[in-house]
């Protein structure tokens, strides 16, 4: 049976390369990591074997470690998780960080030595520094430099796609209300918003309203908005809790939703569907990232090579009342 | 040092009947059940050092057996049973059944075989049968004769608040949307109802449709209810996510509400809030309901006794505008 020493030498490697390739960590470039792959292939080698001796350990359960269950983007995503473990025999251990730093490490030490056997971080901070294991981790949302699979979608994409379609549905004007700067979605939706306005004479950065992903905040941010350019006749919220707070603040004020001014937010909660009007938004495959993210996590405890650093998976634009055609 | 012995022996009981006691498991009548805590206190007797033994089966893991995370009113009860859990040092396992008594055994099953020290159940089917081991369980909203302890709400005050506040702000016929005829909380809210409506002269079968707990069937329900009954002029939904599908399909069939129809739900979920017009409800207590629960199984853990079997919470009556006065 092959062992990787002989998997070292056929991809003229060091062991630990290999090593760094099965256990997707440290930097290993492409063509290295591609002669690898080859050379496991080739040799029909199985790291399990060998990793049999770390299976005493396995506890058959999952962390997943987000900011709140009650963030209507997050229960979703929990039951993908659990779905998928359940089906594998893991059991499914819940931590609610609420964002926090401290928090955070201090779940992760507990999940240590609970001998959980990997963890799926949803944070707009956490890092590799932040493990004292080698335990296998998969992040959603986080694109780093860092040697953690990531799961996340086109936001950048996205963000064009959903200004585009305020644009063809006749918009002249378009405010934005963004995320956090801490958060890369956030960015990245800011970003692509960017791409879709920057050639407009009009634009300017008064277009732009900051609400951190809050409903509240949305309330009060799209009114200041209006008030500093009543130009605005359409606008793209960086999410859905934004889009639905600016929606109530807008009916409110007197605003017709779509007729004075159209509204999109991102990322395809439920709750965009029960409001009236239903508002338009960027579908995140919200299910599909928990299933793939815990597919790779599962991979990674088993010691399976993940081919990918970054998965980003696609958005799609369903339009509903807030953006009917004027 | 008090063993069981001395206890049984102050309590003029078996040992048998003060590990029943002790553990709330198994009937014991309430007479029996002070002498043998009186007896007890006054023996100073810990059951805990006893139980040292079992304690090397302890993980520090509580399950949350719910149907369904995306079930609106669940993520804010994980959320409160998580906080409580983390507070005493325990991790949550959380299990999705889909309400499907064979999930159910087969997650029951899963959990014990784990140690874990103790299992939250939301379900309509579960029963003490379902458990191999004593593990210690606590239940919401089942209120039965069986030797759980359980956790709820009034919710046949409850609907009677909700109807009599439809009487006050001037509807004259009041209809019902109720849930599933498995769920002892419809069932309870259902009694309600007719508890506040049952003298009116008008009132008949004909006043209530079932919709089982679902937004989509509250659609067509309360048409149905509507077509049958056009004297309606305020409906009492059992459940919030009926309130939201009533409030879309009368919206979208030209009612105004509350001009036409006044609408009142049950439970108190963000979605409520977030609707407009905003829809008035009953509001339960959702996170103390997890708090204490997670306190009473962690009770039970420590083999302290639990002094109550059913723990049944105030409700409270949230008056927006689906329910101004006409």
């Amino acid at each position: 049976m092959a062992t990787i020493r002989d998997v070292a030498q056929l991809a003229e490697v060091s062991v630990a390369t290999v090593s760094r390739v099965m256990n997707n960590n440290g930097y290993v470039n492409n063509e290295t990591r591609e002669r690898v792959l080859r050379a496991i292939k080739e040799l029909d080698y199985h790291p399990n074997v060998l990793a049999r001796g770390l299976n005493k350990k396995r506890t058959k359960t999952l962390g997943l470690l987000l900011p709140d269950i009650t963030n209507p983007f997050f229960p979703q995503l929990a039951r993908a998780v659990e779905d998928v473990a359940q089906e594998f025999g893991y059991s499914l251990v819940l931590c609610n960080s609420d964002d926090q730093p401290e928090k955070e490490l201090h779940y992760i030490k507990i999940l240590e030595q609970k001998y959980i056997d990997g963890v799926l971080v949803v944070s707009s901070s956490f890092s590799r520094e932040d493990l004292h294991e080698r335990i296998p981790v998969v992040v959603f949302d986080r694109i780093g430099a860092e040697d953690i699979p990531a799961v996340c979608v086109k936001n950048r994409s996205g963000a064009r796609l959903a200004v585009n379609h305020l644009f063809e549905i006749g918009c002249k004007r378009i405010g934005h209300l963004r995320g956090p700067f801490d958060a890369s979605t956030a960015d990245e939706r800011y970003r692509g918003y960017i791409d879709a306005v920057q050639t407009q004479p009009w634009f300017s950065d008064n277009y732009v309203e900051v609400a951190n992903f809050d409903m509240e905040l949305a309330k009060t941010a799209v009114l200041r908005l209006l008030q500093r350019q009543p130009d605005i006749d359409g606008i793209f919220a960086g999410n859905d809790l934004m889009a639905v707070g600016a929606l109530k603040a807008l009916l409110h004020a007197g605003y017709r939703v779509p007729e004075d001014i159209a509204l999109i937010g991102f990322d395809g909660i439920p709750l965009t569907e029960t409001v009236v009007p239903e508002i338009s938004t960027i579908v995140q495959p919200i299910y599909e990232m928990g299933e793939l993210a815990t597919r790779l996590l599962l991979q990674l405890i088993e010691q399976k090579p993940v081919l990918e650093q970054i998965y980003e998976l696609d958005v799609q634009l369903l339009q509903r009342t807030s953006t009917r055609k004027k």
